[in-house]
């Protein structure tokens, strides 16, 4: 952090995500890694960089496999439900422990951008700039069925046990599925069809068995199976929970928008993203643009669907990089 | 059927489909009463109207709950894996025992369509026109991904027992939440938005539980209440699998279209469908023109997705029966 505090930046991490944005001295990759690091466009060495773990997660911050306090038991499904601006409200008193009054960017994709807008609603003054990216002012109908079916996933496993499974096995089936589902809605139907086609996984011939037949049914087992040994079945369920309830438009997003006259916005949407797909974005920006407020608006041309933000990142370090650069510090 | 036999017509139906296509004097409404009766473009007063439950099924074809005549056991999993292929040989076996030597059109959606495809490559010659709507020459990595994930819903059900649940209770949780993340794919974005928005169920306020707290939460637990009432969850699985098999390119589709000169066809695709893409339909039209096959295609602009071949049926209609008016009885 610099002497008048004016090099603070504030990542939000998605549904999955952690502290954890870079390796640094790690052995461990960071979930964004092509965004942050020195000579990145997050550069640690430029920019004091802020990203904590959200409230309800498994990774550090308190969810519902935390130790309630005045119970002396775990929360379990006792924690309460809780939005994207309680996770805001959080990080707010860790930016206010720090001293810092003024935020030079606030980011984060997905789920990560929705506390990016829901943060510059909430504390505009505090906000020099904002790049939400691949996300949306409130969570459609898809987004919100695509969400109950996956926790319907976690629900049906018998070791879920209403979220009573910390002393005993977890629903690791019910949570692998939850994430099977999810991955593929991160996925563009374009990558899927480059990345595996209908390449077989056995053999050169058809083996005519309900086991895997296809690269790309093992490949999503192998993704749920390397979800599980990271990731609490409860905080799934509270998270997904937070992204359901988010609508800033309170009936007129333009209303919503028209204290921010003296923020800078970079909005960035993917051609492939169905999850959140432009039309989100530009809703976004047409309320900004409405309001005459300073906003730029890309949408990048990729075929990696939502988690373009995470693996494509060409183009949007180019473009962000140019951003920051021209912010005050 | 008129008494040279040349009014026949083929109607495939699709995954959860039945022999019930239309009303008739049924108290039940059938599966395509939109496109099927008397003043109907498939009009049983003026054409002999054939539909009949594919193969794997659970509605009177053999498939896993039907008896094993060897064994004098229930086949459950040792239901040999089957093919669309055959499926329509299965149906071919039943219009050599009718005597029609020609089928004046075929027609049907989504699996329906692969099977229509997948008769006219072996049958031209018996093959005066088809109708293959929303549907593909091969199922995407997408379709494979997203019929994986539900057959996956219906493993992880312990009662699901390897396919052992017949004397028990049968696996109603993992068909349940099979269907719901099927019955999403079937929608569009749009369609789901105009149809629920973000409607709350219990209240004008939030709940903030996790009971369904959005209508399209219980839109979909009713859609997969009424689905386990009807379906075999081992024949869901077996339906599934056909899909994921189909693929009539052997490498070139145009080489597959190759010996269907005399063939007419009618390919009709939905602007808002995502799990059979017009891509998909524009791929088949293609390969049919390359041969110079007598070929129209329509895309029929339309909110309602996958579904809209069931649904949304003005355009459908009045397409269908200017074709079927043309062809030569």
């Amino acid at each position: 952090m610099n002497g008048s505090k004016t090099n603070a930046i504030i990542i939000f991490h998605a549904l999955s995500g952690s502290s954890h944005v870079y390796r640094n001295n790690s052995e461990i990759g960071g979930w964004w890694d092509e965004m942050v690091g020195v000579g990145k466009p997050f550069d640690p060495s430029k920019y004091f960089i802020i990203c904590a773990n959200i409230l309800g997660s498994c990774y550090g911050s308190t969810g519902p496999s935390s130790n309630n306090p005045q119970t002396r038991k775990l929360y379990r499904l006792n924690f309460p439900i809780i939005t994207i601006h309680d996770i805001v409200k959080s990080i707010k008193l860790l930016i206010d422990y720090l001293g810092v009054k003024k935020i030079l960017t606030i980011t984060g994709g997905s789920m990560g951008g929705m506390q990016v807008l829901d943060w510059v609603v909430s504390y505009p003054e505090m906000t020099q700039s904002v790049i939400p990216i691949a996300t949306a002012a409130y969570a459609t109908t898809l987004n919100i069925a695509l969400n109950e079916v996956q926790r319907q996933a976690i629900y049906s496993d018998p070791f879920w046990n209403k979220g009573n499974y910390y002393t005993g096995y977890p629903p690791n089936k019910g949570l692998r599925l939850a994430r099977e589902i999810g991955h593929i809605t991160y996925l563009s139907e374009d990558s899927m069809k480059e990345k595996f086609g209908r390449r077989l996984y056995h053999n050169l011939e058809y083996i005519f068995q309900f086991e895997e037949e296809f690269e790309v049914e093992s490949y999503l087992q192998y993704k749920g199976d390397s979800f599980i040994k990271r990731f609490d079945a409860n905080s799934y369920l509270y998270i997904t929970k937070t992204i359901d309830y988010f609508d800033l438009r309170e009936g007129n997003l333009t209303k919503t928008f028209s204290h921010l006259k003296n923020v800078k916005f970079l909005v960035i949407s993917f051609t492939s993203d169905w999850l959140y797909p432009t039309s989100q974005s530009k809703e976004i920006v047409q309320a900004l643009k409405s309001n005459n407020i300073d906003t730029s608006f890309v949408e990048i041309d990729t075929n990696y669907g939502h988690d373009s933000f995470l693996v494509e990142c060409d183009d949007l370090r180019v473009i962000v990089s140019n951003f920051l650069n021209n912010l005050h510090i």
